[in-house]
């Protein structure tokens, strides 16, 4: 084809090179076009398939709203029920995935979680007949069906390897899903090994709605990077998960709590933010977004989900009493207001995972749970009209260096 | 940052969306300034940090080759020295993998792979060093060093990965690494179990030298787009392999060899190229190429490998004489000389593999533990001026859909 000029609007920094100009990160850049999810930063909202967050918090399940990013529409009653029959009938393991869980017990959740993925599309027939069938350049409507059945079954088994791995690291034996209780229920009875209260397992569903999807950052980049070679579903989400884990992506929300721990007391919360307006000062966690320059919708909504669980289970380490605090002098200050910096999911999500007892290790693999439905199905709709990415770097080195014998190199 | 129109030059698909331009694939977008490797595919050249593949090919061994494309020079005979001593020492592998290795023995071994470096990463020290350094902010000197020390690392383990599977999916213990053997005499140790050929551990070193980096094919920008978020490098080389891993990307050379063995006979290859021409013909594998419009460098100096292979042990399945008539054939053909269109690489490697009995899911394997180099050297120059990679969706669904509650769904 001929060459063209094309002209692309970014906010982010240009770098110009010997070639052309180059858009650092590719900040703005677009890439494909979606109807999966839509976020309006400038006045904090999102959308899942064109349904706002609210609505799909308030109303559905985990279950529901995975249904809803894979397959475009809101089931009805029997589409639920049945796509929470083949999630929780997919749960279990090929105890070849066990096996690499278990090699892994003392080492990161996020490295187990990119192992036995690897380990279970080894053995997965859904995805090799997938694999060889995009080899061959077939791509129909059972291939696309297929495409959405394994991605239900990655669903289904991340809960399964995190507890799994949370139990072997613990010295404790795994204990095998139980398919009666809904995904979120069956994970926390998984990880501690005991049936959940209620609100424990609304917070973790609540968490995995809210998360599912969010347009395309750092991780989703990557699946599509990854999915366009026409790799396996599994290692797409292998490579999705080892982005996640970059602490420039995943792991905010260890850092909001970490800190409350640290600042221990409300009383403190104006003067440190009034610091951290200073050059130099501390950095508030969990405050600020790329994206909204609003107040996240998410955080809203998981911060009533918070204050329903200390009303209910107490805030023994302050860290509710702390975080509202900060978000009061946040919200009060105007050099946050004048910059829009306001308080993100991950200045609220720690804290409900840090008083269930989840270890802080397992907060990103949390996250991880809820992403691979929106992994998946950007990479589903990417293959609607899939084109290998191919940027070019721009060389700026030298040419035709004479080459000096090993013997006469100083 | 306030808003700016950038142009960019492609020979790519454009898509318009109502969002503006979408370059597919990215194909020709620059995203980054690089000093490690250059193609000219007009005149079919290749460059390693300025030095022409042909001179390397000629006088350099795969670790020499290491040396240059991570540090940016030719050891001296000392440096040298010292590089193959840390190679070779750190051959061995954590006795984690080796589990999950042989967890995975009768899984492809590109899955085995992709969960042996995660193993190996979250096992490594200096991999969580580092990664503690990156998550601090902190990249300076030492970290870089570091840096270049685990990617050695994962040169040196990556060949124990690919034997150890290897053995197990043959239900063979593994052979432990002889430090004393040349990085590619011991990978053919450890493989068969017997102390190679010279002439098929130089095959071997060839291959790793021609395929140790090529720009930012879609592995190599998977690499980056993990560790723009400041992944940890055996994340980072995990997902690349997943990207390898697909069909768009590696396992060319096995789709030669079987198109050979499949043709048999060499009287057939000018009807066979000239049905190539036809629409709907059959398409000649390994022939043309994505960048070079000029016979591929690194096809030219592995088919005289492959022959001086064949004449020392013979061309028992007419592999190499069935591949020199299709080339002949092509390079005679009007349709085949007006597109530009050349044996490449993969037309001629796969040959020498196969003769040394190297079974086909072997091959991508053997690419990977060549471009380890590549992409380890490409996420390393990034970190010097990281930035996330954060491109866009442009949503093009509906808004506010109303909920309507599950019991009224149609």
């Amino acid at each position: 084809m001929s060459e063209q000029s094309v002209s692309i609007k970014t906010t982010g920094k240009v770098i110009q090179s010997p070639c052309g100009p180059i858009i650092h990160g590719l900040e703005d850049v677009l890439v494909k076009m979606t109807t999966i999810s839509d976020i309006d930063g400038q006045t904090g909202r999102l959308w899942y398939r064109g349904y706002r967050i609210e609505d799909l918090a308030e109303n559905s399940s985990y279950e529901e709203v995975v249904y809803l990013l894979l397959y475009g529409k809101l089931p009805n009653e029997k589409e639920l029920a049945e796509i929470r029959e083949r999630l929780a009938k997919n749960r279990e393991l090929n105890p070849a995935t066990v096996e690499v869980l278990r090699a892994l017990a003392r080492g990161h959740p996020m490295f187990a979680l990119e192992a036995a993925v690897a380990t279970e599309g080894a053995f997965d027939p859904d995805n090799l007949k997938l694999a060889d069938a995009l080899r061959a350049g077939r791509y129909k409507q059972e291939e696309k069906e297929l495409a959405l059945r394994i991605a239900e079954k990655l669903v289904a088994k991340l809960p399964t390897m995190v507890a799994y791995h949370y139990r072997f690291s613990r010295g404790l034996e795994p204990l095998r899903p139980k398919p009666d209780l809904s995904h979120s229920a069956n994970f926390l009875y998984m990880f501690f090994g005991k049936e959940p209260d209620p609100l424990a397992t609304k917070a973790v569903d609540l968490y995995l709605i809210l998360h599912a999807d969010h347009e395309i950052p750092a991780s989703t980049f990557t699946a599509l990077v990854i999915g366009a070679t026409l790799s396996d579903l599994y290692s797409i989400i292998a490579g999705a998960i080892g982005a996640l884990k970059g602490p420039l992506h995943g792991g905010a929300n260890e850092a909001a709590v970490k800190s409350y721990l640290e600042i221990g007391d409300p009383a403190k919360a104006k003067e440190l933010a009034e610091a951290a307006t200073k050059p130099g000062g501390p950095r508030l966690m969990g405050v600020g977004h790329r994206v909204y320059k609003a107040y996240d919708p998410r955080a809203k909504i998981f911060k009533r989900l918070v204050e329903d669980y200390v009303n209910k289970f107490g805030d023994p380490q302050k860290l509710f009493a702390v975080a509202s605090a900060i978000e009061q002098a946040v919200l009060a200050h105007p050099y946050f207001q004048q910059r829009r910096l306001y308080p993100n999911v991950d200045f609220w999500s720690g804290i409900a995972f840090y008083y269930m007892g989840i270890p802080y290790d397992y907060f990103t693999p949390l996250f991880a749970m809820s992403r691979v439905v929106g992994w998946t199905a950007h990479v589903i709709e990417y293959w609607e009209n899939n084109r290998l990415f191919r940027p070019r770097a721009c060389y700026v080195g030298p040419h035709d260096q004479p080459y000096i014998p090993l013997k006469q190199r100083s």
